[in-house]
């Protein structure tokens, strides 16, 4: 018989509903951009709100400091002949520039089931999603016990989460590894990756004067520091296919394969969906195979900004003083971020010494082979909580933590996302919505209810 | 007999210095940037202040109006058996940001003889230091008439100046041209250019989405338009040789001859002190005759400008919407802009049709070969003025003017230039000094008292 009667469930879900918008509003409101110094203070604020909040579902938390921004851990159940269930979420958010927004990014609005605010959807919405649904089932008797990881520094590459954790490694020892900070092929399309890119980032900069120079005067002699920041970054990639050229960069690529590409070709990943989803009118090719073995099997070279000289009103003409960019690759299965990066390195010392590569960070890239019963249940979970089937697929992002957890823990992790694409992960105007909270809650509930039975 | 005596205009300068400073305090305050829409009213302002300024000196001073910023106009002695000289300056400035700068752009600072703030020395010092030449001049009964153009669009490439002046042409008739608006090579080595660069300026713009996407989601599929924008100015240009590589774009440029190359090598150029006034540490070339041919001789491809994506703290691993460039290409005599302009749109084109190109702007190059009566004079003038000996030279800049009431009025050009390469043309912290202010007073009158004898 099953523990859990679904009207039931669906009552409570109806009847938290106030509670959760009141939760998330008061999440969305701490400007948590973990990339920002300015916002530390902020951090700090929100992780003693998280334990609060932890806390008040009857889960022991407290904060587990770290060298960056603090993680916030916590335990609920402690029947040690039940099987424990790792949750991960991260409470840190992108940085969100006003004047790009319709609405105050750290303010959330609720309009029609619809959540606005930054970190709506990427990831406060799926963490409170996942608590609520953790509390229920264990209301209900579903024998688990659970931990939580709430982290601060998943959007600037978790550089302190390794470390972290380690230390608490008995605290955290799980059965397997629960985390919702994925994305759906489209709002009918569930997906449930078994892969995530690596990332690589970095700042590069050149500095050939002091000041700016009158171009008339020194143009022709005079180094121009846009200009050799453009050079480096056309060697390092073709912008028209996204090809690298780096050498090396695709030496330990692991290519998909038959099976794999069969598995992509049944997902219903339709290209016309990823346009809209994502407001292009044009990309780099419109066949669907070749689009989604470009976001999730293939590595990238990606330019997030650049900036140098004059860029004010009507144009001005001298010889600017210095060029900045910050660039990032994506990473796939095969290769290693640290052999990349010194590859990278050495690229941009041998053909502009003078570039300055800085700030780097890294993620290794996930990848474990689809199948075994935790993916199962997670399937049927989906089914259950959303009466949609999920497809097995990989994704493009990176989550750092997935990595870590994995190799710490030798746990399966499940990336049980509940996010549509157009909800706007690390975009303007990011929103989360009800219908994905309802059908989180009935997944994860499911989802616990059967993985409780895995020995 | 001289009409001047050296000891009597030594005092009448030493006796001008507090007004000088006044009058100059008077326009550098008013910030008259051509480039921003916002300062019209400002330039409104100061050419109300240049009328009453010019009045006070006994110039018939009017505004004349164009379709875009106005154009002061003035005319001191009407005795029609005299020669007229044609002085032009102009009263605009180019932008300046305050955090660039380590006093206030807008408010002339004195220390030493040094006059800081923008437009000190380009050109509100030079034009204002022809005024009083001007004026001591007819004072001692110098046989000439003056006609004054003082422009306020030069720093945007003076594009209603030939329209302006061609409808009072009859009024600007003269004998010759003198423009103050140039820069010696060095403090000790005062230049006299006979040849300008022209410039064509444009805006490069490639928006690829509507707003920013995150990286891992689209990466590999997604255009990226910071990419596409430095691959297509690398296909521009070479930035290590400053090589253009648009097809055709050499075609028309006239190169130097024997004897300009030597005329060059015997002007006193010193690599050193070029890179120490601009403060570059490292240029493309080092050897003397590439460097003059580089700047003076030869058309460049300059980015002065470049913005897209994320440029604050840390790092966003997003996909920017769109990325922006400001470019500009120096031309040479025999190029045309019109004609380049037209090989540039069609190069972008070709190679990537979905970037705009805006915003376009020209002036033709300038060139005179060097010989003829008022430039020996000037040359004789600038020794007496300053004891130093005067090159004839070219000069990489551009003033669009030059070549408009050179062929509007066929009347030769000469450019006495009082700037030093130190003083920070464009560029931050920009200065003038008192010794170029009395040096140029003693030269502008000699100039005057010499060419008065040409018929």
């Amino acid at each position: 018989m099953p523990l859990i009667n679904e009207n039931r469930l669906d009552e409570y879900i109806r009847s938290i509903r106030g509670a959760y918008e009141k939760l998330l509003g008061s999440l969305v409101e701490i400007p948590t951009v973990s990339a920002d110094p300015a916002c530390s203070q902020a951090i700090r604020k929100a992780a003693l709100l998280t334990v609060r909040i932890l806390k008040r579902f009857g889960v022991q938390a407290e904060i587990l400091k770290t060298s960056g921004h603090p993680v916030v851990i916590g335990a609920l159940g402690t029947n040690k002949k039940n099987p424990t269930i790792l949750v991960y979420n991260h409470l840190d958010v992108q940085p969100a520039d006003r004047s790009e927004w319709d609405q105050d990014p750290f303010r959330l609005t609720i309009k029609a089931g619809r959540y606005g605010g930054r970190g709506a959807t990427d990831d406060k919405g799926p963490a409170l999603t996942a608590l609520f649904a953790a509390k229920y089932a264990m209301g209900k008797g579903v024998p688990l016990n659970f931990r939580f990881v709430w982290e601060f520094e998943e959007e600037i590459g978790s550089p302190n989460f390794e470390k972290a954790v380690r230390s608490i490694k008995a605290f955290l020892h799980a059965q397997s590894i629960l985390v919702s900070d994925t994305v759906w092929l489209s709002g009918n399309n569930p997906a449930i990756p078994y892969g995530l890119r690596g990332l690589l980032t970095a700042g590069l900069e050149l500095e050939t004067g002091d000041r700016d120079i009158h171009s008339g005067l020194a143009g022709g002699a005079a180094r121009n520091p846009i200009g050799e920041l453009c050079e480096l970054i056309t060697r390092c990639y073709d912008p028209h296919t996204g090809r690298v050229k780096i050498p090396g960069f695709y030496d330990d690529v692991l290519s998909t394969g038959r099976e794999e590409r069969q598995r992509f070709s049944e997902s219903g990943f339709r290209t016309s969906d990823f346009k809209k989803a994502h407001g292009f009118k044009k990309i780099r090719f419109d066949e669907a195979a070749k689009i989604m073995d470009a976001i999730w099997s293939k590595p990238t070279f990606e330019v997030h900004g650049i900036a140098g000289g004059y860029t004010g009103k009507g144009i001005k003409t001298v010889v600017p003083q210095k060029a900045e960019a910050k660039i990032s690759m994506r990473l796939v299965p095969g290769q290693n971020p640290r052999k990349i990066l010194s590859q990278f390195r050495a690229f941009v010392k041998l053909h502009n010494p003078d570039i300055s590569v800085r700030g780097e960070a890294y993620l290794d890239p996930y990848f474990a082979a689809p199948g075994g019963e935790h993916l199962q249940a997670a399937v049927d979970a989906v089914y259950f909580g959303f009466r949609k089937r999920a497809v097995l697929v990989r994704e493009g992002g990176s989550i750092g933590a997935v990595v870590s957890l994995n190799k710490l823990l030798h746990a399966p992790v499940v990336l049980l996302g509940l996010s549509l694409p157009e909800h706007g992960y690390h975009a303007p105007n990011e929103y989360f919505e009800w219908r994905q909270v309802r059908g989180g809650i009935r997944t994860f509930v499911r989802y616990f209810e059967q993985v409780c039975r895995i020995r």
